[in-house]
């Protein structure tokens, strides 16, 4: 309440060691995405060209990001998760590509251009997620070949966390809300701890893997709750950004989600109250990670970038 | 060019234990499908029944048995190969959903029933594709948890041939394929060598890498050159089909690549000139197998069935 409303200060407000990280991070993330990306030559050469141009240049990157940042939180090399970021970030872009067609929330901007298939047309759009699931997948089996039990097991948590008890389940749930009789808190928190919430989750998880951190584990216990509430925060930030930022700010249509009477944050809290549960979410996310020393530290000021992002 | 056309006599050329057997594995592979797809129940209902809907209650599971036959050929257990059948089917399943979708081929009818789109909504037939190959992944490291090496390298064998370099390759070429100057044989061969190619030579491959076969032995050589002829007949085969065939006994509809002024066998050599080419390749896959036993007779009469077949 006595903060400033989100929206212009993050830069202030967030460490300027984290902002070098993140920029740094998302250098990296970028070269490695374009060297993982098959060329657009050859065969297909519409369809590489439109797998390249919806994952390069430009997003956030924030599943790379939390993946990254928890594997040395954990106590790994961070290089050891690269990989891994990817992958994440291939599942997530493919997710963008299909929710943005025509049959889904129809959307024409993504990132601050057109989206996949108002470049490339429909059906390139529908390959192009396709190809991405699929290019994730053999980004880890390729690239953790000489650790098949660390490979495998990211395969697992990436997999489960993409598809109907996941992301796409998520999904479906969305479409289908604004019908939904249950227009409760509850019922808005399984949404979303599926649609976006998985992902980011197995972001943190798959960092944690990277170091050697096995499921079961305190720390992996610790690591998961930080993910939880983290990943919630991020959703109720994307719903407060939806109605206080522009189109042009966020690089995709603001507004939306009133005009299709979607279930958000701000509609079942208002706007004041939306703050509130972002606040105390990222509180949370620091709480978890109490028994964590200053290797943390970047997960604990990512949780407050998550929350307090203007874009 | 002496013997019957195609068409109606495939139960009596097969021989009698290659039809029971393929009857087996169809159960077997049903059965299986039923216990690895999430029930019909709790979040997401309608995309859970959706997924059920366009996997179970039929089709001919050619790329299982090439699975399971060939895991047998290279001298393994059949059961041992039985969860990479499913995660064959489901990737097999989730292509032909999209590939229906308006935007692609746009087709009402599959395995004689209405296609996922038209039965659920375009939404959900994307979701549906996309929950798919996320379970079939997930399929594949629950399943050979206990075995590392062997459930990464099926991961990155099916992720390759579903990919860019193969089945969604293939189909952005195929999409492409009726504005192209180059209709010669070699760019239709090139088409359908990812289209339907990669992921029947995947098959063959992971059922043979279950066995305990790796790639560089002389065993996996004969098993790719058997899985690429199989590969070929299966799509010269299908082109025939569409064209002599009704579209109840497909249960899709048929003629339809003539009415699209597709890149087929058929266009491009005439009906008797695809079938010698069937033919042909059928000879080359059992070529193939001169160095295995009568453990892979199996494998010999499903290149027989693949060719002949009558839907």
């Amino acid at each position: 309440m006595d903060r400033p409303a989100p929206g212009g200060e993050d830069s202030a407000l967030m460490s300027a060691a984290l902002r070098t990280e993140l920029k740094a991070i998302q250098a990296t993330v970028e070269a490695e995405l374009d060297r993982l990306l098959p060329p657009a030559e050859g065969d297909a050469t519409r369809l590489r060209e439109a797998m390249r141009y919806s994952t390069l240049g430009g997003g956030k990157r924030v599943r790379p990001a939390l993946c990254l940042l928890s594997c040395a939180a954990a106590g790994g090399e961070r290089s050891r998760a690269l990989p891994a970021a990817c992958a994440l970030e291939m599942i997530h872009v493919y997710s963008l590509v299909h929710d943005d067609l025509p049959a889904m929330d129809d959307d024409d901007l993504r990132r601050g251009r057109p989206t996949c298939h108002k470049a490339y047309g429909e059906a390139t759009g529908i390959l192009v997620g396709d190809g991405l699931q699929a290019l994730a997948f053999e980004v880890l089996a390729r690239e953790y070949a000489s650790d098949p039990p660390l490979g495998l097991d990211l395969v697992g948590l990436l997999a489960q966390a993409a598809g109907a008890a996941g992301m796409v389940g998520g999904q479906a749930l969305d479409m289908a809300a604004p019908a939904l009789a249950d227009r409760s808190e509850a019922a808005l928190e399984a949404i979303h701890a599926q649609k976006t919430g998985a992902l980011l989750r197995a972001a943190v998880l798959m960092g944690a893997r990277c170091a050697g951190t096995t499921a079961g584990s305190p720390r992996w216990a610790s690591l998961d709750a930080y993910a939880r509430a983290v990943g919630l925060a991020f959703q109720v930030a994307d719903d407060i950004l939806d109605c206080t930022a522009t189109t042009e700010a966020l690089g995709k249509t603001a507004g939306k989600d009133q005009a299709q009477d979607k279930l958000t944050y701000v509609a079942l809290l208002g706007l004041e109250g939306a703050r509130a549960k972002a606040r105390s979410l990222e509180a949370a996310a620091g709480d978890a990670l109490a028994a964590f020393g200053p290797e943390a530290a970047p997960l604990r000021q990512l949780a407050h970038f998550v929350v307090s992002r203007t874009a």
